[in-house]
Protein backbone atom coordinates (compact mmCIF):
# COMPACT_ATOMS: atom_id res chain seq x y z
CA UNK A 1 0.00 0.00 0.00
CA UNK A 2 1.27 3.43 -0.79
CA UNK A 3 1.37 6.38 1.65
CA UNK A 4 -1.55 8.65 1.17
CA UNK A 5 0.03 12.06 -0.85
CA UNK A 6 -0.40 14.68 2.13
CA UNK A 7 -2.39 16.65 -0.25
CA UNK A 8 -5.40 14.13 -0.40
CA UNK A 9 -5.21 13.96 3.34
CA UNK A 10 -8.89 16.33 3.53
CA UNK A 11 -10.22 13.70 1.21
CA UNK A 12 -9.28 10.65 3.80
CA UNK A 13 -12.78 10.64 5.48
CA UNK A 14 -13.55 9.09 2.07
CA UNK A 15 -11.77 6.30 1.15
CA UNK A 16 -12.65 2.72 0.82
CA UNK A 17 -15.69 1.06 -0.69
CA UNK A 18 -19.34 1.93 0.90
CA UNK A 19 -22.74 0.73 -0.18
CA UNK A 20 -26.60 1.67 0.68
CA UNK A 21 -29.35 2.68 -1.65
CA UNK A 22 -30.68 6.17 -3.33
CA UNK A 23 -34.08 7.93 -4.37
CA UNK A 24 -33.99 9.89 -7.88
CA UNK A 25 -36.30 12.36 -9.19
CA UNK A 26 -36.71 14.54 -12.24
CA UNK A 27 -39.45 15.88 -14.32
CA UNK A 28 -38.65 13.74 -17.38
CA UNK A 29 -38.80 10.48 -15.82
CA UNK A 30 -40.22 8.31 -13.46
CA UNK A 31 -39.29 8.33 -9.83
CA UNK A 32 -36.61 5.61 -9.26
CA UNK A 33 -34.92 3.91 -6.57
CA UNK A 34 -31.16 1.97 -6.15
CA UNK A 35 -28.46 0.19 -4.62
CA UNK A 36 -25.60 1.87 -5.17
CA UNK A 37 -21.71 1.03 -4.39
CA UNK A 38 -18.70 3.97 -4.48
CA UNK A 39 -15.07 3.68 -4.03
CA UNK A 40 -12.40 5.76 -3.31
CA UNK A 41 -8.93 4.61 -3.55
CA UNK A 42 -5.33 6.01 -4.06
CA UNK A 43 -2.21 5.03 -4.91
CA UNK A 44 0.02 7.83 -3.24
CA UNK A 45 -0.08 10.38 -6.38
CA UNK A 46 -2.48 13.76 -5.62
CA UNK A 47 -5.55 12.55 -6.35
CA UNK A 48 -8.19 9.95 -5.18
CA UNK A 49 -10.09 7.50 -8.18
CA UNK A 50 -13.56 7.22 -7.85
CA UNK A 51 -15.69 4.43 -9.14
CA UNK A 52 -19.50 4.67 -8.59
CA UNK A 53 -21.83 1.87 -9.74
CA UNK A 54 -26.05 1.40 -8.76
CA UNK A 55 -28.60 -1.16 -9.56
CA UNK A 56 -32.41 -1.14 -9.57
CA UNK A 57 -32.95 -1.69 -5.92
CA UNK A 58 -36.25 -4.08 -7.20
CA UNK A 59 -34.42 -6.05 -10.17
CA UNK A 60 -30.84 -6.09 -9.51
CA UNK A 61 -29.91 -4.80 -13.30
CA UNK A 62 -27.28 -2.55 -13.60
CA UNK A 63 -28.67 1.27 -13.82
CA UNK A 64 -25.98 3.92 -13.49
CA UNK A 65 -22.14 3.81 -13.62
CA UNK A 66 -19.63 6.62 -13.53
CA UNK A 67 -15.81 6.92 -12.70
CA UNK A 68 -13.42 10.00 -12.00
CA UNK A 69 -10.96 11.40 -9.91
CA UNK A 70 -11.11 14.08 -6.86
CA UNK A 71 -7.98 16.38 -7.21
CA UNK A 72 -7.50 18.36 -4.64
CA UNK A 73 -5.34 21.62 -4.69
CA UNK A 74 -4.08 21.67 -1.41
CA UNK A 75 -5.96 24.76 -0.36
CA UNK A 76 -9.01 23.66 0.27
CA UNK A 77 -10.49 23.41 -3.36
CA UNK A 78 -11.29 20.48 -5.01
CA UNK A 79 -11.33 19.34 -8.99
CA UNK A 80 -13.77 16.17 -9.96
CA UNK A 81 -13.23 14.67 -13.31
CA UNK A 82 -15.87 12.74 -14.41
CA UNK A 83 -16.97 10.08 -17.08
CA UNK A 84 -20.27 8.33 -17.65
CA UNK A 85 -21.15 5.09 -20.05
CA UNK A 86 -24.05 7.49 -21.18
CA UNK A 87 -21.67 10.02 -23.15
CA UNK A 88 -21.03 12.36 -20.34
CA UNK A 89 -18.05 13.71 -19.10
CA UNK A 90 -17.79 16.39 -16.84
CA UNK A 91 -15.37 18.56 -15.04
CA UNK A 92 -16.58 20.31 -11.37
CA UNK A 93 -14.62 22.56 -9.05
CA UNK A 94 -15.39 23.34 -5.52
CA UNK A 95 -14.26 22.77 -1.78
CA UNK A 96 -13.64 20.55 0.82
CA UNK A 97 -14.70 21.41 4.13
CA UNK A 98 -14.53 18.51 7.36
CA UNK A 99 -15.93 16.52 6.16
CA UNK A 100 -18.00 17.91 3.03
CA UNK A 101 -16.96 18.20 -1.13
CA UNK A 102 -19.39 20.25 -2.84
CA UNK A 103 -19.01 20.79 -6.28
CA UNK A 104 -20.43 22.45 -9.11
CA UNK A 105 -19.86 21.59 -12.76
CA UNK A 106 -17.77 24.08 -14.78
CA UNK A 107 -18.02 21.75 -18.44
CA UNK A 108 -20.69 18.92 -19.01
CA UNK A 109 -20.20 17.43 -22.50
CA UNK A 110 -21.32 14.90 -24.17
CA UNK A 111 -20.64 12.53 -27.60
CA UNK A 112 -23.51 12.71 -30.39
CA UNK A 113 -25.65 10.50 -29.11
CA UNK A 114 -25.47 11.68 -25.84
CA UNK A 115 -28.85 13.35 -24.02
CA UNK A 116 -27.99 16.64 -23.33
CA UNK A 117 -27.09 17.75 -19.60
CA UNK A 118 -25.26 21.15 -19.45
CA UNK A 119 -24.97 21.37 -15.43
CA UNK A 120 -24.74 19.23 -12.18
CA UNK A 121 -23.64 20.40 -8.67
CA UNK A 122 -22.31 17.26 -6.72
CA UNK A 123 -22.15 16.69 -2.92
CA UNK A 124 -20.33 13.91 -1.03
CA UNK A 125 -20.85 14.51 2.77
CA UNK A 126 -20.12 11.85 5.35
CA UNK A 127 -21.93 12.57 9.04
CA UNK A 128 -21.58 9.85 11.75
CA UNK A 129 -21.26 6.39 9.78
CA UNK A 130 -23.00 7.49 6.86
CA UNK A 131 -21.44 8.79 3.13
CA UNK A 132 -24.22 10.32 1.85
CA UNK A 133 -23.93 11.67 -1.92
CA UNK A 134 -26.38 14.08 -3.51
CA UNK A 135 -26.52 15.47 -7.56
CA UNK A 136 -28.47 17.98 -9.12
CA UNK A 137 -28.43 18.24 -12.91
CA UNK A 138 -29.88 20.56 -15.70
CA UNK A 139 -30.34 18.46 -18.34
CA UNK A 140 -32.94 18.05 -20.95
CA UNK A 141 -33.72 21.86 -21.46
CA UNK A 142 -34.27 21.96 -17.88
CA UNK A 143 -32.93 24.15 -14.96
CA UNK A 144 -30.34 22.59 -12.61
CA UNK A 145 -32.47 20.55 -10.11
CA UNK A 146 -32.00 18.36 -7.18
CA UNK A 147 -31.98 14.44 -9.08
CA UNK A 148 -30.73 11.74 -6.77
CA UNK A 149 -29.56 11.15 -3.00
CA UNK A 150 -28.25 7.98 -1.28
CA UNK A 151 -26.88 6.52 1.81
CA UNK A 152 -24.13 4.55 2.11
CA UNK A 153 -22.62 2.92 4.85
CA UNK A 154 -18.58 1.68 4.64
CA UNK A 155 -17.78 -1.63 3.46
CA UNK A 156 -14.02 -1.54 3.55
CA UNK B 1 -23.04 -12.98 -16.22
CA UNK B 2 -25.12 -10.77 -18.32
CA UNK B 3 -25.70 -11.28 -22.21
CA UNK B 4 -23.69 -8.81 -24.22
CA UNK B 5 -25.93 -6.32 -25.71
CA UNK B 6 -25.68 -7.05 -29.36
CA UNK B 7 -24.30 -3.30 -30.29
CA UNK B 8 -21.22 -4.28 -28.37
CA UNK B 9 -21.10 -7.23 -30.84
CA UNK B 10 -18.40 -5.58 -32.85
CA UNK B 11 -16.26 -5.11 -29.96
CA UNK B 12 -16.33 -8.24 -28.43
CA UNK B 13 -12.47 -9.19 -29.28
CA UNK B 14 -11.55 -6.66 -26.83
CA UNK B 15 -13.64 -8.00 -23.62
CA UNK B 16 -11.20 -9.42 -20.38
CA UNK B 17 -7.80 -8.57 -19.43
CA UNK B 18 -4.36 -7.75 -20.94
CA UNK B 19 -1.12 -7.12 -19.86
CA UNK B 20 1.93 -5.77 -21.34
CA UNK B 21 4.64 -3.16 -21.95
CA UNK B 22 4.93 0.06 -23.89
CA UNK B 23 7.10 2.56 -24.59
CA UNK B 24 6.57 6.78 -24.86
CA UNK B 25 7.59 9.84 -26.06
CA UNK B 26 7.34 13.47 -26.58
CA UNK B 27 9.25 16.45 -27.18
CA UNK B 28 8.63 17.95 -23.83
CA UNK B 29 9.87 14.76 -21.62
CA UNK B 30 12.59 11.91 -21.24
CA UNK B 31 11.34 8.55 -23.28
CA UNK B 32 9.72 6.20 -21.10
CA UNK B 33 9.13 3.00 -20.66
CA UNK B 34 5.94 1.32 -19.15
CA UNK B 35 3.95 -1.72 -17.65
CA UNK B 36 -0.13 -1.63 -18.64
CA UNK B 37 -3.02 -3.35 -17.54
CA UNK B 38 -6.15 -3.15 -19.51
CA UNK B 39 -9.54 -4.04 -19.16
CA UNK B 40 -13.16 -4.08 -21.05
CA UNK B 41 -16.07 -5.21 -19.20
CA UNK B 42 -19.91 -5.29 -19.79
CA UNK B 43 -22.92 -5.41 -17.99
CA UNK B 44 -25.01 -6.41 -20.85
CA UNK B 45 -25.86 -2.33 -21.50
CA UNK B 46 -24.72 -0.87 -24.75
CA UNK B 47 -21.54 0.19 -24.08
CA UNK B 48 -18.12 -1.33 -22.77
CA UNK B 49 -16.46 -0.08 -19.38
CA UNK B 50 -12.31 0.26 -20.52
CA UNK B 51 -9.85 0.66 -17.31
CA UNK B 52 -6.17 1.25 -17.45
CA UNK B 53 -3.49 1.67 -15.25
CA UNK B 54 0.39 1.61 -16.43
CA UNK B 55 3.81 1.64 -14.01
CA UNK B 56 7.27 2.60 -14.58
CA UNK B 57 8.62 -0.78 -15.74
CA UNK B 58 11.86 -0.05 -13.86
CA UNK B 59 10.55 0.82 -10.22
CA UNK B 60 6.87 -0.41 -10.61
CA UNK B 61 5.84 2.73 -9.02
CA UNK B 62 2.22 3.57 -10.89
CA UNK B 63 2.60 6.21 -13.58
CA UNK B 64 -0.65 6.88 -15.89
CA UNK B 65 -4.49 5.96 -15.52
CA UNK B 66 -7.48 6.59 -17.18
CA UNK B 67 -10.90 5.10 -17.44
CA UNK B 68 -14.07 5.50 -19.68
CA UNK B 69 -16.22 3.77 -22.02
CA UNK B 70 -17.00 2.54 -25.33
CA UNK B 71 -20.14 3.46 -27.01
CA UNK B 72 -20.45 1.55 -30.50
CA UNK B 73 -23.28 2.93 -32.80
CA UNK B 74 -24.29 -0.20 -34.00
CA UNK B 75 -23.32 1.07 -37.59
CA UNK B 76 -19.25 0.64 -37.28
CA UNK B 77 -19.31 3.99 -35.30
CA UNK B 78 -17.59 3.90 -31.83
CA UNK B 79 -17.78 6.60 -29.56
CA UNK B 80 -15.00 6.85 -26.58
CA UNK B 81 -15.53 8.90 -23.31
CA UNK B 82 -12.50 9.15 -21.16
CA UNK B 83 -11.13 11.01 -18.24
CA UNK B 84 -7.53 10.80 -16.94
CA UNK B 85 -6.58 12.01 -13.16
CA UNK B 86 -4.02 14.87 -14.81
CA UNK B 87 -7.00 16.56 -14.68
CA UNK B 88 -9.05 15.80 -18.22
CA UNK B 89 -11.49 14.27 -20.02
CA UNK B 90 -11.72 13.68 -23.49
CA UNK B 91 -14.53 12.87 -26.25
CA UNK B 92 -13.70 10.64 -29.32
CA UNK B 93 -15.50 9.30 -32.43
CA UNK B 94 -14.25 6.53 -34.82
CA UNK B 95 -14.83 3.04 -36.19
CA UNK B 96 -14.14 0.10 -35.42
CA UNK B 97 -13.45 -2.25 -38.25
CA UNK B 98 -12.77 -6.07 -37.40
CA UNK B 99 -9.95 -6.34 -34.72
CA UNK B 100 -9.49 -2.23 -35.13
CA UNK B 101 -10.60 0.77 -33.56
CA UNK B 102 -9.58 3.82 -34.15
CA UNK B 103 -10.25 7.33 -32.50
CA UNK B 104 -10.20 10.46 -32.86
CA UNK B 105 -11.08 13.55 -30.34
CA UNK B 106 -13.63 16.16 -31.20
CA UNK B 107 -13.17 17.52 -27.45
CA UNK B 108 -10.19 17.51 -24.76
CA UNK B 109 -10.80 19.38 -21.86
CA UNK B 110 -9.20 20.08 -18.80
CA UNK B 111 -9.61 21.69 -15.27
CA UNK B 112 -7.96 24.68 -14.49
CA UNK B 113 -4.73 22.81 -13.16
CA UNK B 114 -4.47 20.16 -15.96
CA UNK B 115 -1.44 20.40 -18.79
CA UNK B 116 -3.17 21.63 -21.61
CA UNK B 117 -3.90 19.01 -23.85
CA UNK B 118 -6.20 19.66 -27.12
CA UNK B 119 -6.52 16.46 -29.20
CA UNK B 120 -5.34 12.92 -29.23
CA UNK B 121 -5.90 9.92 -31.67
CA UNK B 122 -6.58 6.79 -30.39
CA UNK B 123 -5.65 3.37 -31.94
CA UNK B 124 -7.06 -0.02 -30.28
CA UNK B 125 -6.19 -3.55 -32.57
CA UNK B 126 -5.38 -7.01 -32.23
CA UNK B 127 -3.44 -9.25 -34.55
CA UNK B 128 -3.21 -12.82 -33.37
CA UNK B 129 -2.73 -13.15 -29.93
CA UNK B 130 -1.46 -9.31 -29.38
CA UNK B 131 -3.64 -6.14 -28.38
CA UNK B 132 -1.90 -3.32 -29.66
CA UNK B 133 -2.86 0.05 -27.71
CA UNK B 134 -1.06 3.61 -29.36
CA UNK B 135 -1.95 7.22 -28.67
CA UNK B 136 -1.21 10.08 -30.67
CA UNK B 137 -1.44 13.37 -28.63
CA UNK B 138 -1.55 17.46 -29.27
CA UNK B 139 -0.15 19.01 -25.62
CA UNK B 140 2.07 21.66 -24.47
CA UNK B 141 1.42 23.67 -27.55
CA UNK B 142 2.79 21.24 -29.65
CA UNK B 143 0.77 19.25 -33.27
CA UNK B 144 -0.76 16.07 -32.84
CA UNK B 145 2.31 13.83 -33.03
CA UNK B 146 2.52 9.90 -31.76
CA UNK B 147 2.81 9.36 -27.79
CA UNK B 148 2.85 5.89 -26.71
CA UNK B 149 2.37 2.57 -28.15
CA UNK B 150 2.32 -0.43 -26.35
CA UNK B 151 1.76 -4.65 -26.56
CA UNK B 152 -0.46 -6.33 -24.26
CA UNK B 153 -1.51 -10.15 -24.43
CA UNK B 154 -5.09 -11.91 -22.79
CA UNK B 155 -4.63 -12.60 -18.84
CA UNK B 156 -8.56 -13.46 -18.88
Amino acid sequence: MAELHPVCAPLAFLLGSWRGTGTGVYPTIEDFSYAEEVSFTHVGKPFVAYAQKTKDADTGLPLHAEAGYLRPQGDGRVELVLVQPSGIVELLEGTVEGSDVQLASTEVLGTGSAKPVTATERRLWVEGEVLHSSVAMAAMGLELQHHVVSEMYRLS
